[in-house]
């Protein structure tokens, strides 16, 4: 049987470096997973929302080692060190050595989840990560951050840990629904806003191809978003300065998703809505022209999500924000835009263009 | 108000790099503690054995800091995942950022929960080691281990996370029993055993004053130790080899330890007896002389620990040391002596050696 086409891209960090494979039906393709997954023992672990689709896929393709399987329950509520808890008795439970591999299937919550628990079982075993959502396969597989939420904040325990490779399977974007996928194309143009002004101009001249999830337009998308994500993080793996360009939209998005409530507002939506007013902001400070925030805003429109956030309110908007981690000294830091394809990091901007933003938003 | 004279031994792991300082009445020493504590924020985790004797010793010297507590119960039993959600609870009430520091007072049991907190609450922070027994001060200071145990496997989950700084305060070993001195005094010759025949020889002649815990005798003894396993740890950091020669007496402890419920035998008194059988083992095997046979047991006596375990029978012995996780592909890898001051990681060993030697200590 011959392997289907697909992608590949290095993440080099010497010991620790890793392939991306990015292609259709990966997941069902023995032979390939027989030349990526060494390990003879192996845990996946899922949720309730995957399994059904495509755990016996991949168990069939893994034929011929010792495969464990953990079913947890769907959903970012879930997020807990009590399902981590649960991965690690079910690793103990099999009797799983130093040399077994944890694989995760499912999207960022499973994979930051398996991740975590492979960083801290027996203090650190492989895994493998087989992301089945768009933000999970432009996101979570180029970073090595791993973890789980808190009742009182998200994401706030965890380790840095490099899966040992990807497989990012995009025939399991077929079944995403349009919302979550459109969700997921908010962080592709997110790579093209911040870092590269000719993917931005592709991804412009493929949103067709996108919404249609293309085969080919699909894999392009996925390569390039890690490839710009993995040259970020390459630069500065533990999160000490560029990383932060990564949170585009992100810092005004968390006052919309914590307004509204988690899961009204997909983190994808909520980060188009807030890459929407970090690009006007932007604008107000004089770093973009008008004709490229309206590029920013139309683009968006074109792959379907929002522009315009709930009007929570000014102060309320400020406070929101102000809780995000990214608060350095009490000032809240912005990413922002000086051109297309070139984010920055700040905290020194004139305070008057940050307040007109918000009243023009959250007023 | 002059610094108390204390020792220092430095471990250098690039980045990670930090001190060991050794003396007496540091945990008293302000302007010692301002030199080498530099978080603003600090949450200090104890047990309710130590907190009546030092936790407010240590706060006093800490003024000028916002400096949080969180006292846990004592003890082995309490080594867990719960403990270690706690840890981290505090640190979410507290609102401790990335620049906050955590601080282990107590035993190995609390340096180990404190290290993984501190590894994985916001994928991790700083952390300080007072280690406040004679084992934590020669064992856990170096390495980097951190973790907690699985109620079916100790020491199952955790990370190496490597603390900012270590204070070994000499002054807290005048608390401990007797019996809990003398079991930390056999993790200190044991690196005589395995790595310096002249620290074997330093210790050999200052019984007494290890026994009296003369300061001088104490502050050379832990100095010692901890260069001997940070030169050791130095060559093998994720413990892929050398590092296992420091587990000598280990397996036949392990065992030990098992056989009669843990907490019966101290682990140190467990591993001084299994370092006896060890040294027989590697008398039959031709590879230690009678005469430094002679020595090993001799010192061990002198130092209060016994040479005898109990008679838990060979079958159940072998069984327990091949529950152990130093087993690789069945066979029972071992710990032994080729000289004193020379230990070596052997499989290949004779096995009438072992069986002789397990008739004689546990038949």
């Amino acid at each position: 049987m011959s392997a289907p086409l697909h992608q590949r891209v290095d993440i080099a960090l010497g010991e620790r470096s890793y392939p991306i494979l990015i292609g259709p039906r990966l997941l069902e393709d023995a032979s390939l997973l027989g030349t990526h997954i060494t390990a003879r023992s192996l845990l996946i672990v899922t949720n309730e929302t995957i399994a059904p689709l495509y755990l016996a896929k991949l168990q069939n393709a893994l034929q011929g080692r010792r495969v464990a399987t953990l079913i947890l329950p769907d959903g970012e509520q879930h997020k807990t060190l009590e399902s981590y808890s649960r991965i690690l008795d079910a690793l103990v439970a099999e009797r799983m050595n130093r040399d077994a591999a944890a694989v995760a299937l499912g999207g960022g919550v499973i994979g930051d989840m398996v991740g975590f628990a492979a960083a801290s079982y027996q203090r650190g075993i492989d895994y493998v990560q087989v992301p089945t959502t768009l933000l999970a396969q432009v996101d979570s597989s180029v970073g090595g951050k791993t973890g789980v939420n808190h009742p009182r904040g998200k994401n706030m325990i965890g380790a840095f840990h490099q899966p040992r490779c990807v497989l990012a399977d995009t025939s399991t974007l077929q079944t995403l629904s349009p919302r979550e996928y459109r969700a997921g194309l908010a962080e592709v143009v997110k790579y093209g806003f911040i870092r590269d002004s000719a993917f931005l101009k592709w991804i412009e001249a493929n949103v067709d191809g996108l919404l249609a999830r293309e085969d080919s337009a699909v894999m392009h998308a996925v390569r390039r978003s890690c490839e710009i994500k993995a040259d970020v993080v390459g630069q500065d793996e533990r999160e000490h300065g560029l990383r932060a360009i990564l949170n585009l939209g992100h810092t005004f998005g968390h006052a919309i998703e914590t307004a509204s409530g988690y899961g009204n507002w997909l983190h994808g939506e909520a980060v188009a809505a807030g890459m929407a007013m970090a690009a006007e902001m932007s604008m107000r400070l004089g770093w973009l022209q008008q004709a490229e925030n309206d590029r920013v805003v139309h683009v968006l429109k074109r792959l379907g999500l929002p522009i315009a956030p709930p009007r929570i309110g000014v102060q309320r908007g400020r406070e929101l924000m102000g809780m995000d981690k990214k608060v350095l000294g009490g000032r809240i830091r912005l990413v922002l835009l000086k051109g297309l394809g070139h984010a920055t990091v700040v905290d020194d901007y004139a305070d008057p263009a940050l307040e007109a933003t918000l009243q023009a938003h959250f007023g």
